[in-house]
């Protein structure tokens, strides 16, 4: 059974592991000040172009939003997010569970624009009802499509003129980065955002996630809510190793850029094939609709999640690379498909 | 400059890193459900010798604490624990950012009995008060010290007679199972508590607390905490390959009898030399008070935590050990305390 | 300027000010242990022809649906109610900000029926989403509506069917009762709900609601809920004095029946006018849709919300009647309406 | 049987219930934007001498201190009591309920100073603890005992020194306002708090207390908590008509000084029959030490708490007295002790 289920089914590139070893007996400072983690996020700012962010390092997509969220926020204000954002949906109320309501606006492949986020704010004119401040966008989004600059300057610029913070969980935000067309990068991640993370779970890590703050009124103390949330390990270590050989050398990007490929055989054979999408993806999601009689078939011998029913007859599915995809799977997955292609 | 500082100073055991690398391209379940997972959890299961715990694999103590406590107790019920203890103290308000009053008691070398805790109950008679629910202790305490079968029989008998849950924070729960005089072990801790965690974190593993409950009511809807708070990683496999190889082969209370044998050599030393001890600690923290030149001239070659003032001219200090601490560093800590003996 | 704008303009039924005042400078004990609570409790269980119901005064709406919401829920599950809900919209985020999820669902004329709660529940399937847990009502409806005796049993056998708590915001539930196709009691509300309120700020009380609670295991310890939330008022006899004139002689019903009757006259005069309605209210709300010329010509004497904008030139006004309403007034604003009914 | 058991037993002043009763068909706006509580805020912005203050009505203590403080903070921020302190232990750990640790200090007489809170700041030093942020005085403290201006004077400068807030419950603030010695009041309250609450429930009022802040950081949105946390009334008239009546002619005083005079008499007397108290107490709370015999026996007519244990054969009792304590029924007390003064 060969799993394209998602980007987090295998463990951590081999660097990763290897530095893991080799550093293991070097005795460090706990708690995130040690030396990997302070080298680590050196090698974040300086990606980013300066020197004016903050770097955290924490264990996961939820845990970074609900202590990023909850700490940017006063008791009464509330995150807006796309019906389908991951906040909204799939953290099992981890927002609202910090006391703040996430409000839902309806979203075209996951995405949402400035212009559906303006009624929010005409709607919610006083107390009775709360106050709208953070507007959150996942980069890929749910369904792996991507923000490019003109979009994320036009949010920029947006919540300038209206008081609101910018916020953009980037959980897979390397592929969303090495797109071919990507015209956004680390720099203008941060300087179009007052704060963003970097997906390292899904993209080459065992475990973490880099949180990126550039406005300064949400840096302060920010280690309290960490402590206070259960976010700061004791062996920070395991952070900062990860992400030290993740952006020594690029090796984010390069996977990031694997598994776009490896999404982009799939998705150029299942359009040659004559398949439709449920999104338009280009990132390492894609959500191909295929004949149910089809999906079954393929389910013998390969993983994937069965996205949505698109008709009585169709399911859109989802089919997940990561930076340890093979090509042969792909290659052989394609084949299965081809083979299949008759059964409706 | 040997650290002396804390038990999570050096990486993991090397056999968890080996696993780690030889699993790393198997495509595991996500979210705890990897294979891994399950087999550690059936691992520890086996090792209390019931089949009737739940086992769940989380990032470390203080997440492990908030979690436990407050999905355990309802909104106004409260938590109690010595004063000294890590809820109460240095969890940066953990539990209360949860929404529950932590009630401290006074302690004696960081344990506290029954009777402490009986005058708690007499003074929160009505709904003007919170309602005390839950025991909270660790083992081994913030000062070294332990529990014993007895005490803790002692407390299971006073939280059933009173309607308290009892849960036991194990964050070096190894050290303190393996201290020469011990009468508990895993088995015993999962009977007498409602629930209680093994720390991996400080004994061997990268990262990685197990929680172990027992009472059914406890169970119940857990994985949900687990995900709303932040715990429940993608790559579940992390956690599940570390406690594996911890308890495959009984290699967590080996590290845990490695690092009592290292504190328990600096101990005797400096018995030996005359010095007394903050408390009577077994585990692998001990707490000697030292002539304040003698603790500045040692820390030119060792780093440690200066942890109380005695008098004007003596200071305790704690020294920590773990499963990597090397006899050489002992002896080498033993001899310069010798050197410097007579410096008051 | 006379007031529709809502049905707490008036202070309270002059009957409870003569109370009040009779029985001034009696020594009553604090916190709702005074006899004119117990006796009121008393009452009100009567009127419900039960003797196991609980009853607890409360100062507001807001309150009471927060402290009885988040007391009946455990941390991670969510409460189910209309997109127009009172609690979804109005409360400033007070469910969310005590940790719980409100999920929401389209509604007509601001009622919702269990098929539209069955797919929420198919959706929610596992920990990485909220648990939904209890359907709130509102009865009367934000817009005037009501359910009947059979819809509410529908969702009394959904609900047992699934596990799922039903809790009736009752704010004006006067009127919803004394509507003249009324088949539901202060009885049926106490069999077909785990709980209600009994709204007396907007049925002729200065201030309070009463809160029913029927199933045992919401009753435990709540009034340490109502303590922790800041609801328990040391002069609780402002609540119990209330309310036993309000269920004395049902003086309650006496007044929603009034203000239903007022809001009557508006409704016949406008439809005799041949004006439609955004909704059929037969309660104390009505939403008449009314030329935008007419609306500014009214607002110079009549103080009431514009509610809704319905097309270009016309919009839905909110019009409210209480227990206090003088019938000439509703005779001023009919003319004021016949008379202006050429503004277009 | 006469009830010295608290400032809560009779209702409100006549003049409250009569304006109350006037006004009662006045249509008015409602959530405190009514005439009456605009009028009744710039009376007690009049009488703080400060046209900067804000002037919010909450309906209890343990509301307004929740309310206020959890605005105040940031999470990971915590609030300074007073061991004794009503926040500490008789609110049902509404503030932790909130997600605020509240750190204790020890007390005399129930008092602090800015000497026992030093240490807490000098303890506080990093993340892996909660922040300290708040001072929380009472003012009479719980156990009759007032603040002068020089002492309050000092908090302020502490607190400035150390970027802390101070804010003082006020519980039964008029009686400390008003004891012969006073050298506060409204003006130099608002002067040397951030913010503070007037009480009104134990000075005469049905229900309702004044909370003015000063600091202009913690006055923004602050409507919104008010309605977050269910402690916006609809019908706030019954909040404004009150204090309207408090503040118009200085009634809240003047009912203040009949209570205090009141228990100077009751004091007086028992220090003339030899007897001593737990504090020297110069409000409407005094805690004179009797014989247990003695107590027994005026049990049987009087009302009244027993408050703690002095001895095998003696106990502290808390005799209160209010704005409607009538002289008689203070000389029947004092006629009864003097009568029991041999039993013991």
């Amino acid at each position: 059974m060969i799993s394209f289920k998602n980007d987090y089914s295998e463990g951590a590139h081999p660097k990763i592991l290897k530095t893991l070893t080799e550093t293991n007996l070097e005795q460090a400072e706990g708690y995130g000040l040690d030396r990997f983690c302070l080298e680590a996020a050196t090698l974040i700012r300086n990606r980013t172009g300066r020197e004016d962010v903050d770097v955290h390092f924490l264990s996961g997509g939820t845990q970074t939003n609900l202590i990023a969220i909850s700490s940017f926020l006063r008791t009464h204000e509330a995150a807006i997010a796309a019906e389908s954002g991951h906040i909204f949906v799939h953290e099992a109320g981890a927002i609202e569970s910090t006391g703040h309501k996430v409000i839902a606006v309806g979203s075209r492949e996951g995405k949402i624009t400035p212009e559906q986020i303006q009624p929010v704010l005409d709607f919610h004119t006083d107390e009775h009802m709360v106050k709208p401040r953070l507007v959150y966008l996942s980069n890929p989004t749910e369904l792996g499509t991507v923000y490019s600059r003109q979009e994320l300057e036009a949010f920029r610029s947006f919540c300038d003129d209206r008081s609101l913070l910018l916020y953009v969980d980037g959980a897979r935000l390397g592929s969303a980065l090495c797109v071919p067309e990507a015209d956004l990068d680390l720099g203008s991640m941060a300087a179009l955002t007052d704060a963003f993370y970097i997906g390292g779970t899904k993209c080459g890590a065992l475990i973490g996630e880099a949180l990126v703050i550039r406005t300064p009124s949400l840096k302060q103390d920010f280690r309290f809510f960490l402590k206070q949330k259960g976010a700061l390990l004791s062996k920070g270590r395991l952070m900062g190793i990860q992400f030290l050989e993740l952006f020594r050398d690029d090796l984010y990007f390069e996977l990031a850029r694997h598994a776009n490929r490896m999404a982009g055989l799939l998705k150029n054979a299942l359009k040659e094939s004559g398949f439709e999408f449920l999104t338009d993806s280009p990132t390492n999601q894609i959500f191909p609709i295929l004949p149910n009689p089809l999906i079954e078939d393929l389910k013998k011998s390969f993983d994937f999640y069965v996205w949505s029913t698109i008709d009585e007859s169709h399911s859109s599915i989802r089919l997940v690379t990561s930076w340890a995809t093979r090509e042969e799977d792909v290659t052989a997955l394609i084949k299965a498909i081809e083979k299949g292609r008759n059964l409706r």
